[in-house]
């Protein structure tokens, strides 16, 4: 008997803020001729997560299922489907609508799209009506099939998850940096910050074919980096290894999230025209000054995810080049472990979570 | 019989920090096979000469003669010349010399040669020595032929000063933004602050076709702006004027100098992938954040002046377009009327002294 969305789909849902996430069904809306019902096998569990849980940024709805790193297996399509069919191996990321209409859907960044509905920040619209949309930490999800990526045959499921965000996000700048293709030659990058971000962020820079720079206060991570392609490694706390290295980088990627960053300790790394992007949010920028940015003509930018054509190029990108996040499981059940991991900081670089509600 | 050099070269200088500029003579230097000789006939005054006569920041040496917006007749070349000859009408600027042969030089970027001098603020070298180079406020310099730049013909000298400086910095980013061209149609600009640069980047965004706003605390200069050739005009005083753009903006161009700049105030005006540049450097960004350029994938960028080839480049767009400097007209005799006038904030909008010296 095929595979059916249930009247009522189990999921692990936060009821509170800062709540542990706890056993909750809910039913599914009614299927649109767009949506896609999938059965998931692993999601996820990113940083943003935890702030979702705990409302740190007042956008909370509870119950909150959260989850937007999401995998799973195509069980059902609307009627107006074409790009899936059952059993497609399809990801969501942090991004579940878009008007498909606007100047930004037709301009290819869909990301800006107005009416975008992140994945369980918002409800999503169509023409069964307006419905609150949950996160991967469910078993089950319908939801609208453009924002369901194919994953290329043969990369495991295990590993998607972390790319449809995290991934994403550290690849689309890179991309764009290289004028939208995966080609960084001749260009020295550094990625700063190495942890759940920027351990992917040295993969897709180094089979870019850039000339790849780990920076980390953590001297200790050197050997791991060059393992993951890193060229080299710069002990960012040494300032006799900083000034070494002054002047050499046409790029910078920021993977550090919280804490004070003076950006004057990087500027003088940078080559004139430089850029410096971050993906991460410090929570401070207190010696923030203008003048390292005139003197060398750099440019500061920020991202955060990318759009579905990235998307798709980044999926193809990352399984030609068996680029792979470093995992540690959980599962469905468990993931109140997996939170507990990310909120001490000792995840090792990023939680997903198996589906062991059905 | 022809102009030459004098033994003596007149000119006005300060000689100690914050001093009036007064009659100072000096030799000048041997002449080296690239040099030129130019009989000054007007030069511009800018707040960088005024930071400079006040030893702001560190860098003045005594006694100093000022002027960077330097427009003459060449009178004499050097054996080597051989793009300029005797009776040209040449420009000089913020720089005068680069070394020719670094990376950045043969890569058109010259402006940040590691070898780069300012006019004024540090020696020059060449095969005769090392040697202090003096600014316009002179009546007469001996310099490197290869900072010179020709005028296109037709261009009235007296406005030609504060292109040198002003009008590059003003031009440059925007011909970056531009794809190094003269092209802006399709693209929404923002000029924030209408004063000695404001005015001139105005004409510059409006002439290369972009949809042009001056975007200004001071409602009353909203005709003024539209007979320099702006589109539109919005009171940043005004939130409710200011909402009404929300979204509009490809870039803003901030030409504001000194005082507390909130960047969250501007970044509501932005498309995603919107640029803020700034040419100007305020003296506090105290609300600093990374927020609102994460969300919108917004770039912050700075410059100062440009290469060699965007000034032969500005030069001859400026002169086929008619864009002019407002200018208040001086005397090297009574700069410091002028410089009080710059002081005050009550000059419209550079002031230009015309060489009676000789």
């Amino acid at each position: 008997m095929p595979d059916q969305i249930p009247e009522q789909i189990a999921s692990m849902a936060a009821l509170a803020p800062k709540a542990d996430v706890q056993d909750y069904k809910y039913p599914p809306k009614p299927l649109a001729k767009r949506d896609a019902d999938i059965r998931v096998t692993y999601t996820g569990v990113c940083a943003t997560d935890l702030h979702m849980i705990d409302d740190d940024w007042g956008l909370s709805r509870y119950p909150l299922v959260p989850g937007h790193e999401v995998v799973g297996h195509v069980i059902a399509v609307g009627s107006s489907v074409e790009n899936l069919s059952v059993g497609d191996v399809v990801g969501l990321g942090a991004q579940a609508q878009a008007c498909g209409e606007c100047e930004y859907c037709k301009g290819g960044i869909d990301n800006f799209c107005p009416n975008r509905k992140f994945t369980y920040f918002e409800n999503t619209v169509d023409e069964t009506g307006e419905h609150v949309h949950h996160g991967g930490f469910s078993s089950y999800l319908r939801t609208d099939s453009r924002f369901l990526f194919k994953i290329p045959a043969g990369y495991h499921e295990k590993y998607v998850g972390p790319l449809m965000c995290g991934g994403l996000t550290v690849a689309a700048p890179l991309y764009e940096y290289a004028g939208q293709k995966w080609d960084l030659k001749g260009r020295r990058v550094g990625i700063v910050g190495i942890g759940g971000l920027g351990h992917m962020a040295i993969q897709f820079a180094a089979k870019m074919g850039a000339e790849t720079f780990a920076i980390s206060r953590s001297a200790n991570k050197m050997s791991f980096c060059k393992e993951l392609g890193a060229d080299g490694f710069i002990n960012s706390s040494d300032s006799e290894e900083m000034a070494a290295h002054a002047g050499k980088f046409h790029y910078l990627l920021f993977c550090i999230s919280g804490g004070d960053i003076d950006i004057n300790h990087y500027t003088g790394l940078m080559r004139p025209y430089g850029t410096l992007h971050f993906v991460g949010i410090p929570d401070k920028m207190e010696n923030f000054s203008l003048m390292p940015l005139l003197f060398s003509r750099l440019t500061l930018s920020s991202s955060l995810i990318g759009s579905s054509n990235q998307m798709h190029a980044m999926l193809t990108f990352a399984a030609k080049n068996n680029i792979k996040p470093i995992i540690e499981e959980f599962t469905h059940k468990t993931a109140n472990k997996a939170i507990q991991k990310i909120r001490e900081g000792t995840i090792r670089f990023r939680a997903v979570l198996k589906n062991d509600l059905i």
